[in-house]
C-alpha cells in the first residue's frame, strides 16, 4: 500500500471510530466526546492497532483542536474576557503553582533528578482547554461568568506553562538563563497584546479586509488564513498553537460578519475535531500500564493532578462563590494534548523514561475522561441562568 | 522551530499565497485557479522558497482534490453519466491510445529503454479532471452534455492509465504478468460497479443511514467518512483516490439530503482546494528547466501532450458535433497532479532520470495552465443553452 493510501485509510478509520463512539454515547446519554476518545482507544494501538499516530494524523488532530479554540474565540468577546481578568489571573496562577509544587514534591519523594521533576511539574501544569470548551459549548455555558474565567485562566496558564517548560528544557540541556526566560515572557505578552489591540482596530475600521466585498465574499478564508498564521506564530514563539487560534477567533469575532463566519467554520470544525479526540484515545498504551508499580504511579499522579489543579483553581475562583469555584476548578482539570506534548518533549530531551512517559500520557488521558460526565450538573448548580 | 510550527507556517503561507493569487486574477478577469497555482509558484522553491512540499502539505493538497471531485460527484446524477457512456468510452479510450502511442514513439526516437518509454506514455496518458471540473463548475457547465462526457471519460481514462502504470512499474521491476493485469482490471471494474449499485440501493432505501435522524443530524459526517473510505479503497487497489471520492459523491448525491450536504461540504472544500492548486504551483522547478536541451524537450513533450490528448478525445467525441468535440478534447488536456504522481513513481522506480522528472512535471503544470483561459469561450460555443 502506498503512503497516500495508508494515510487516507488511517483518516477514514479514526473518523469512523470517533463518529460511531459519538453516536453510541449520545444514545447512552453520556458526553459524546468521551465516545469519540474511546473510539480512538479501540482503533488505536491499545486494542485493534488499525490506527497509528503519524505526522499526518497528528497534524489533523492538531488542526482539530486549533479549529475548536478558533470557534470558541469567535464566540468570545474580548471585553467580556478582560472584565474577568483579575479572577482569571488568580485562577491561572494558583492553578499552575500547586500542580508545579506537587510535581516537584513527588519528583523529590521518588528521588528523581531535578530536571525530571521539573518536567513532571510542567506536565501537571498544562491545562487543555479544548475539552472543557467543547463541553461548555454543548451546554451553552461558554459565555457564562464561569466559562469566561476558565478561558482567561487557560490563556494565563499556558503562558506560565510555557515558562516552566522552557526551564525544564534548559535544565535538561544543562543551563537556564534569566535573560532567556525574560525574552520568552516578553514575546508572549507582546504577541497577545499586539494581536488583540492591532487586530481589533483593523477589524473595526471600515472598510476592513474582512468586510470588504472586493476582497472576499465572506470572511471565511481570510479568517482561516489568520487562524493558521497566528497558530503558527504562537507555536514559533513557544506558546501552544491553540492560544494563537483562540486569539485569531476573538479578533475575527469582532467583525460584523461574525454569524456568516460561524456557519462556514462549523462544518470544517466538525470534520477536523473527531481527529483530535480520536488521537487522544490512540495515545493510550494499555500494555505499558499493566505493570503494578506503573499502575500505582499512574493512580498517584492522576490523583495529584486532580487535587492540585482543582485546589489551586478553586481557591483562585472562590471570590465568585463556592459553586462557581467548583465548576471552574473542575473545568481546569483536563491535561489533554498539552500534557501529552509536554511528556513527548521530556522523552525527546532524554529527561524522562519511556515508563514515566506512558504514566504521564495516561494521567493526561484520565484527567480528560473524568471531567465531562460531571460538567452538566456543575454548570446547572453554578450558572442556573444558563441551565433554564 | 519545531515540526508543528513549521507545518502550520507552510499551510499558512500556501493558503495566503493562493488566496492572494485568486484575488489578483479575479480583478484581472482571468481564471482564478491560475492565480492560485501562480501563488504556489511564487512561495514555492522556484521563487521565494518559503513553501516546501512535505508529506503533510501534500496530504492537504490531496484532500483538496479529493474534496473537489467529491463535490463534483454530489452534483452528478449516475443516470446522466450512464446515458453518455458510449461517447465517454470512446473519448476515454482514444484519449489514452494516442498519448500512449506518442510517448512510446518519442521514447523510441530519443533512444530510451522500453520501461522509460512506457513511463513517459503513462505520464502523457493521465488526465487530471480536477482542473476542468473546477472551471466547468464556475461556468455552470458541469451538468451539460460535454461536462458529463468529460467526467465519464476521465473515469475510464483513469482505469486505463492505472493499467499502463502497472505495466510500466512491472517493466521497471523486470516482469509483467497477464494474470496480474487481469486482476487489476477486475478489481477496478468490481470497485466501480459495486460502489454504484450497492451504494445507490442503500441510499435510496428508507430509512437509509444518511437520512436517519437517529444516526446523524445531517449527512455531512457520514458523507465525509464515505469519501475518505472510498478514496482510500481506490488508492489501495491502484486507482487515483479522486475516482473513489467522485464515486462517493455520486452515491451520496442520490440522497434526498443532497442540498444540506452541499452547503456543509462547500466551506470544507473552499478551505482545502487552495492547498491543491498551491501544491501544483510549488512543483515547478524553474532552475531545472534553464538548460537549453531541457527546454526543448519540455516544449516538445508539452506539444505532444496537447496534440495527442486533444486529438484522441476530439475524435472520440466527434459524433456530438465539432464544437462539443473541441470543448471535450480541450477539457481532457490537463495532466495536473496525476501526471506529477506518475513522474514521481517513475523517479522512485529508477526508470526516469531527475532531468526527465522535471520535464514531465513541467509538462503536467503547463498543460494545466493553458486550459482554463480558453474554456469560457469554448463552453459558450459548444453549450449555448448554459451560457444564456
Amino acid at each position: 500500500m502506498d503512503h497516500l493510501a495508508t494515510t487516507l485509510t488511517q483518516l477514514f478509520v479514526v473518523l469512523l471510530a470517533a463518529k460511531v463512539g459519538d453516536e453510541v454515547f449520545k444514545r447512552l446519554g453520556q458526553p459524546t466526546l468521551i465516545g469519540e476518545i474511546l473510539g480512538g482507544v479501540v482503533v488505536g494501538p491499545a486494542v485493534l492497532g488499525v490506527y497509528q499516530v503519524t505526522p499526518e494524523t497528528e497534524l489533523f488532530a492538531e488542526i482539530g483542536v486549533v479549529l475548536l479554540l478558533f470557534q470558541v474565540g469567535v464566540e468570545t468577546r474580548i471585553g467580556d474576557l478582560l472584565k474577568v481578568g483579575g479572577t482569571a489571573a488568580s485562577v491561572g496562577i494558583l492553578g499552575v503553582a500547586l500542580p508545579l509544587g506537587g510535581g516537584l514534591a513527588l519528583g523529590a519523594a521518588l528521588g528523581y533528578p531535578i530536571e525530571v521533576s521539573v518536567f513532571l511539574g510542567a506536565a501537571l501544569t498544562a491545562t487543555s482547554v479544548g475539552i472543557t470548551a467543547r463541553v461548555l459549548g454543548e451546554l451553552g455555558a461558554m459565555a457564562s461568568l464561569s466559562g469566561r474565567v476558565i478561558l482567561g485562566a487557560a490563556v494565563i496558564d499556558d503562558v506560565l506553562a510555557m515558562l516552566i517548560l522552557a526551564i525544564a528544557s534548559g535544565l535538561a540541556a544543562g543551563s537556564v538563563s534569566a535573560w532567556q526566560l525574560g525574552t520568552l515572557v516578553g514575546l508572549a505578552a507582546a504577541f497577545i497584546g499586539i494581536v488583540l489591540v492591532v487586530g481589533t482596530r483593523v477589524l473595526r475600521s471600515r472598510p476592513s479586509i474582512l468586510t470588504d466585498p472586493e476582497f472576499a465574499e465572506t470572511p471565511f478564508l481570510p479568517g482561516m488564513i489568520l487562524m493558521l498564521g497566528l497558530a503558527a506564530l504562537a507555536a514559533i514563539i513557544g506558546l501552544a498553537a491553540i492560544i494563537g487560534a483562540f486569539l485569531a477567533g476573538m479578533v475575527v469575532g469582532e467583525s460584523s460578519e461574525r454569524h456568516a463566519l460561524e456557519e462556514e467554520v462549523a462544518p470544517v470544525a466538525a470534520f477536523f475535531t473527531p481527529f483530535f479526540f480520536g488521537f487522544i484515545g490512540a495515545q493510550v498504551d494499555l500494555a505499558a500500564l499493566v505493570d503494578p508499580s506503573t499502575t500505582v504511579l499512574l493512580a498517584g499522579l492522576t490523583l495529584l493532578a486532580l487535587a492540585t489543579k482543582f485546589g489551586g483553581a478553586f481557591v483562585g475562583a472562590i471570590r465568585l462563590g463556592r459553586q462557581r469555584a467548583v465548576l471552574i476548578g473542575w473545568g481546569m482539570v483536563p491535561r489533554g494534548e498539552v500534557g501529552i506534548v509536554v511528556a513527548g518533549l521530556g522523552l525527546a530531551a532524554g529527561a524522562i523514561s519511556s515508563q514515566l512517559y506512558s504514566v504521564v500520557v495516561g494521567m493526561a488521558v484520565l484527567t480528560t475522561l473524568v471531567v465531562p460526565p460531571l460538567m452538566g450538573r456543575l454548570v446547572r448548580r453554578a450558572e442556573p441562568a444558563i441551565a433554564e
